[in-house]
């Protein structure tokens, strides 16, 4: 049984297997659909079949049984669909509310392969998950099935990081490196979850693992202060303005407090940050004289940093080797990535290395979705599958300097292909 | 040899004894004046005689010898004067040097106790030591004697943990209490000095330390950010509007999110930040719909408990028992201290607290001052004294609801009364 998720190709090149196993006949309802309600973004996985995927496309795939991972289950029949994901602001819940009606989500998926008589499970973490409940229940007549959100980010990490080739790598100076994880080696470490606020998660083990620190300057502060002081109308136009900003124009920088010099007896150049938005202080400039752009690279560089530094001393205070970070604050973004990863350097003077995960933004949906099988859905398994083409180490790239604009009012899903033979 | 420094009873009500040796004939310039010149703020200590003094107030005092501080010399006849402390935006430094002339400070002082033949000696220190000294040199005709900046913020707080009695205190729940600090039992320490920046300092001894960590989210960035939102013209304006601010219009709590619930699993109440500014992503609003004081409240709540967070944890990583916090962002403000405590409690789970400094704003300048002593002013000394009225371990106060209204443009020192014996 081989499930492979191949991302949309406009966001995310690299191909990523995975393995999910379905039934011959459907003994209970298929899962279609995982949510993972946050304060501000809600994220949407689900699964549809797909007949229209070509056969011989399979044929690239290695068995499971290579891999090690084989539950005995391998007698089940195949059958072909797509792994779709899918986000929309909380703050329009309404329209993804539409959104799954449209898709007929709530009632078991536009094939409706489901018989209508079985009851539709709709997974669900993340706070809001409680908070609109009745909504869901109101609108679509569905219940949401809880999962704790906690348990939904690490399952979801621990999935991508076990059944996913190429899912984490590491960024430095604009080159991104995938990592190859030793499924033997992976525990522990830990998982920084970049959401409206921040968790840090010491992870041990499948479904074993700790909250033990986070911070409430997180993706919603970039978005909320960024939303005063721009004006601008979504978090991606934020984001993409940071690209051509200019952040010391408004942080003071070691060399503007030292006439230029460094400081290098505690080691801080001159270029170091000494404080962020130090320079707005000028009585001669107010709010307007200030470009959105450089006011958006300020704030993406005093979060992500902040974040990398309180991650660092997390990961040497519990002894972690390894830090992932993830959540949609994220977003594949080349210079938060490359912030946080200059960050975690820095503080731990080279000993330590920020690792991203390419699916970053759907860790609780995900962990949600494979909530199915934790609970008893042995009819459908999610587990490592072989890798698809020639494996590559390693994948270069330039700094990304666009980044995919998400209208939450239209589906933008990563678009995966889920096989299972 | 005594020297007593009573700060300004309008801010500072407590007296607070130090100890400053000075000598019967001047063989070098009594040392006058020590400048601190950080990125957004210039502080000064300066020593001025005081003939107005009541010579039976020395009656209170008893002798340096019973604290075990005697460096024989005191034999160096008596004589009185004041420390006093001004401060200064950095902006305005045109208005420090004038007021350096005013006082005549930069020829020895008022009463021009120095012979003119000697060269008055400033020491100076903070990075715009550097970056101003040909200004001080063009409009003063002094030259700067520069001292290491983490070496005056060590030897400040040194200084007024051993030579101050009542200096240092803990805040919670708006109640001050004094801690009397065992100097045999002083080191190690963690010194987090808040100016615009954050240097968090690992202290060992006098003179041995290191500056392990520090943050650029600082008082700059409460400034800054709080200048740009809020059009407020000063600090202490902007300090004093969050008194009666509510950061829960802007901040997205625990409760926010998961609908007025805690999230008690993972020990979150629902009145946690889970994001600063995280409501601030309302499409609804905009800047011009939050109030200052409001904006003013999150960004302190989210900058102090950020800074006590990495605080501890630095605290936490080097085995240090006491975290004590300086710096002009304090400014003796209720609710930063209260949130700053808060935090390294919460963080710590009980196990750490942070400490505070009543001269919190004058650590490198007056380790600047103290290092006339360091560098071979044997005439000069600056050691503990004794009590100069009976002690009192703790002193309870309400919530402090007025900040000090300090105009850049006007001397509002704390007044500090100089005895030496």
């Amino acid at each position: 049984m081989d499930l492979k998720v191949v991302a949309d190709r406009a966001l995310l090149p690299d191909e990523a297997p995975i393995a999910m196993a379905s039934p011959a006949e459907p003994r209970s309802p298929t899962p279609h659909l995982a949510i993972d309600i946050g304060g501000s973004l809600i994220k949407l996985v689900y699964y549809s079949r797909n007949s229209d995927w070509l056969p011989e496309d399979n044929k690239i795939w290695s068995s499971k049984e290579s891999l090690g991972v084989s539950n005995g289950e391998s007698s089940h029949p195949l059958s072909e669909g797509r792994l779709h994901f899918a986000k929309f602001e909380t703050s329009k819940i309404n329209d993804c509310i539409e959104f799954i009606r449209s898709k007929q989500l709530h009632v078991g998926g536009q094939h409706h392969e489901v018989p209508s008589k079985n009851k539709i499970i709709i997974k669900a973490t993340g706070g809001g998950a409680f908070k609109f409940t009745d909504l869901f229940k109101e609108k679509l007549g569905i219940v949401l099935d809880k999962e704790d959100e906690m348990d939904c980010l690490v399952a979801g990490a621990n999935f991508l990081l076990k059944a996913v080739q190429r899912e984490a790598f590491i960024y430095m100076d604009g080159q991104k490196e995938f990592v190859q994880i030793d499924h033997k080696d992976l525990y522990p470490y830990l998982l920084v979850n970049i959401g409206s606020g921040v968790s840090m998660i010491k992870v041990d083990g499948d479904g074993k693992f700790e909250r033990v620190s986070g911070t409430s300057v997180g993706g919603g502060t970039f978005w909320g202060l960024g939303k005063l002081l721009t004006k601008c109308q979504s978090f991606d136009e934020l984001l993409e303005l940071s690209h051509v900003g200019n952040n010391r124009v408004i942080d003071m920088l070691v060399g503007d407090i030292y006439g230029g010099t460094d400081y290098s007896k505690i080691g801080l150049s001159s270029t170091n940050i000494a404080s962020s938005f130090g320079k707005a202080i000028s009585i001669d400039k107010e709010l307007e004289d200030y470009k959105p752009e450089d006011i958006s690279r300020s704030l993406l560089r005093m979060i992500s940093n902040n974040i990398g530094q309180i991650a660092y001393l997390n990961a040497l205070r519990y002894g972690l080797k390894r830090i992932f970070f993830g959540g949609f604050f994220i977003r594949s973004h080349a210079y938060t990535m490359d912030t946080i990863s200059v960050g975690v350097q820095y503080w731990s003077k080279g000993e330590a290395q920020a690792m991203f995960l390419r699916h970053e933004g759907f860790l609780g949906a995900l962990g949600a979705f494979t909530s199915f099988e934790r609970h008893g859905f042995d009819d459908l398994m999610v587990h490592q599958l072989a890798q698809p083409s020639p494996r590559r180490e390693s994948c270069s790239e330039g700094m990304q300097h666009s980044a995919p604009h998400w209208d939450a009012n239209e589906e933008k899903k990563i678009d995966c292909n889920v096989f299972t033979s």
